[in-house]
């Protein structure tokens, strides 16, 4: 079994964070939102060189203000949503999730120094990134992408701009 | 500053092993490598359920035959070619970065109880899996992806299939 070589757990630093003006965790409506994503003092600007000349980037993130005795093995209907199937957390992108780790791409619309402007983030205020890595094409899904219908529902409103009339 | 939330480092267990006849880190010819991803026994088979219903899943993973003490932070050129720019490590997919965490979206071939059958996954045999997210459409980008012209240089081979005239 490979799994003895890593018996121990695999320990990160953040290297950036997020900031923006989204507090609430509810699951809707991420669109609009504009985030700075600012380096921390011991990642150099440097490690941001030429990122300008990509269009789109991955960020890898901590779920931090999901409680870790929160994080989640089993499987279970999407938003308790009778009218969904039971499914695994690992086919979901649900946010209590073992290791707790988020992964969105974004829009790259500003580099300076430091920061990065984009948009298209689904992440509070304060999040932590683990990571961030251009998007190339070569990575992209060189088939056609299939998912149940559960899903497509699920997303209806999840980057739709918040109204005024929605609440808040 | 948001960062006083997060001084403590972030932990992570490998849910997952990738299993394959992959074994050198070299940089090219991925194509054609099928991997066994085989669930840790703390997570249950439940985790995947209903998984077959996507055609791509995320990968994320654990590059853990970099030494950390190979951790690029700052900026250098791809593969060390003289002919590309100097980029920084955030604008590289580059395995010796930061927290060493791989991304890589792969196709499902097949789900067999604690097991994921997949193909196109860049990771070497017994990398360990931090989580599995799967694709959907609504997460891929919404508009056309710009990459520089040394990036699609560098994966000219990168998802080709070895020959015998390739040398091992």
């Amino acid at each position: 079994m490979t799994e003895k070589n890593f018996a121990g757990r695999i320990e990160m630093d953040p290297i950036a964070y997020v900031s923006n003006c989204r507090y609430d965790l509810s699951d809707d409506y991420w669109g609009g939102l504009i985030s700075k994503i600012r380096l921390v003092p011991r990642i150099s600007a440097d490690a941001l060189r030429g990122i300008e000349e990509f269009s789109h980037l991955d960020i890898v993130f901590h779920f931090h203000r999901c409680d870790s005795s929160t994080e989640f093995y089993g499987s279970r209907r999407p938003r308790n949503n009778p009218d969904w199937p039971e499914v695994g957390i690992l086919a979901q992108r649900a946010k209590n999730r073992v290791n707790r780790l988020g992964l969105t791409t974004v829009k790259l619309l500003k580099v300076s120094d430091r920061e990065l402007t984009v948009s298209v983030l689904d992440a509070v205020d304060g999040t932590p990134v683990l990571d961030i890595k251009p998007v190339i094409r070569e990575f992209l899904p060189c088939s056609e992408v299939h998912q149940p219908l559960w899903l497509s529902e699920l997303m209806r409103d999840y980057w739709r701009t918040p109204t005024s009339s929605d609440g808040e």
